[in-house]
């Protein structure tokens, strides 16, 4: 494939000093998976470590753009420099366009200090595990204190999501059976953070009821464990944004405090390597010389001769060896 | 873990006499990842390689199960012995009782050369890459003749699954857009049987033109590849089944006559087999001895000493050396 040549240095460089061109440059390398990403990452790794990254994710229409706007508006309050990650897992198509509920966000659209980034994530090999922190790690380098990361989507890709970030916000909104959806859905065991949104609607009150009970009956209320609080918002008109920002500040002592921040990233560090390098020894698959090459191995399965298994020990054997 | 002894010869033994007790504990195994289905797949090897596999997928509500029943008489009329797989690739909970839709298949609960049997695929590691083509497996070393795989769902699992089967049929419903739909979904290059059922509804004639036309786009008119024929049916009154089938011969015969069967088969045994592969050597990450185990890199890269490249270039070269 014939690819644009990349500078990396400069644009690190560039990135660093603060260029919204640098960095949307870099998040395109990624979602691009392009070759130049290895050194990238590498120029980027001394510069890591300083953002705090905080999830965004529940089901559609709960008002995730108008919350993500908000606590955007907060942090900037504080001075704070914020990278907000717009994460579709569910579209084949890159972002970089401002479409649909990202208009709202263009709040902050002329804000040098807020960099917003629609993202697509489908496709890439190794999918979320990969991409998202990639790009987490060049908004981090590139000087925010902050990176929201939205999630559009339901179910496995928001439990994905949320496992990268060191702060996971659910959001819901009133309705029947909120509680139950979402313990069916797996996100009550990754919320740090639920804030039920348009909480001028009727049922609100249930719905946080219903939600504070589901926790209760969680594994999560030992002493010293953090037992997550559930907020209620009306985020168009900022209601409850205090609250929110409040909650996160009290789980990022929390995780400081407990050790919890470092194991966190140490886990999410160890699944980026590790699909980096399942994905290596998998491009070696088809190079392993001989007749246990995997084609070779393919057919003898067909043919009844090997097993899968035994293939695969085969196919594992070689490489190893 | 503590799990049930297994006797693998015997039970083996038994589903190959054609009992369906054996036949679903087996299938329960796959789903389970029980640690003696290395000893099953060892034991059936030998025994498959026989069934025809005709996968089905189309959107909920386009009559999936009623175009299944229908093709279950069809070949039960020919006398062949008939297994069908109903993969659910979004639930986290395992089939066996017949839920649903499931419960129009009862048509064939009490016939004993055809084994039902609902799966759950998801969260399994390597999903449906894995645990589908090991049932298919058991089912074939029973005895099937034909092996129909039906999927619940949309989207990704769909063309997965559709990786799975010899021949796969693509259900539609009449509707606006339909053929855009399936374009946008990816699953017109992966049918190689179009049907669209419910036939006697207002725009079915639209949706026949509509996919032919786009068929016609794709990049299949060449002379001596498969051009996908597109059938009519109401499956409910078992209309059209029959020119379903002979599109089903046809294309078999079409696999056999090309070489394309061979290669397809093995393919997806490649497939089948590089899953394995790439959970053992995940399961050894792990286990590599030293400091450039995978959590002490992890801990690097959260330091900032490595970036995720190096720290799985240094993970591979322990293991691989």
């Amino acid at each position: 494939m014939a690819r644009r040549a990349v500078d990396v240095p400069a644009l690190v460089e560039s990135a660093r000093a603060g260029s919204p061109r640098a960095v949307a440059r870099l998040i395109s390398l990624v979602e691009d998976a392009h070759p130049a990403l290895r050194e990238v990452m590498a120029a980027l790794a001394q510069h890591t470590g300083r953002a705090r990254v905080v999830g965004l994710t529940g089901s559609p229409g709960v008002g995730k753009s108008t919350t993500t706007t908000a606590l955007v508006s907060a942090f900037r309050a504080r001075g704070a420099r914020v990278g907000v990650l717009a994460v579709d897992p569910s579209s084949p198509f890159s972002g970089g366009a401002l479409l649909g509920d990202r208009v709202r966000m263009q709040d902050h659209a002329l804000d040098p200090e807020v960099y917003i980034r629609s993202m697509a994530s489908r496709g890439h090999l190794g999918g979320l595990s990969w991409s998202t922190p990639q790009a987490i790690r060049v908004l981090d380098a590139a000087g925010c204190d902050v990176v929201l990361v939205e999630t559009v989507g339901v179910g496995q890709s928001e439990v994905e999501v949320a496992g990268l970030a060191d702060t996971s916000v659910v959001l819901l909104a009133p309705g029947m059976g909120d509680g139950i959806q979402a313990a069916k859905a797996g996100i009550l065991e990754i919320g740090d953070v639920f804030v039920v949104n348009k909480a001028d609607r009727e049922g609100a009150d249930a719905t946080v009821r219903d939600l504070r009970h589901m926790i209760s009956l969680g594994d999560r209320t030992e002493p010293g464990l953090w037992r997550p609080p559930v907020v209620k918002t009306v985020a168009s008109t900022r209601t409850g944004t205090d609250e929110v920002m409040a909650a996160l500040d009290k789980h990022h002592a929390h995780l400081e405090a407990s050790g919890d921040l470092r194991r966190r990233r140490e886990r999410r560090a160890a699944d980026e390597v590790e699909s980096i390098a399942l994905a290596s020894l998998r491009s070696r698959f088809g190079d392993v010389a001989g007749d246990v090459r995997l084609g070779a191995l393919a057919a003898r399965v067909v043919d009844g001769e090997l097993d899968p298994y035994a293939a695969a020990d085969a196919l594992v054997d070689e490489l190893t060896a």
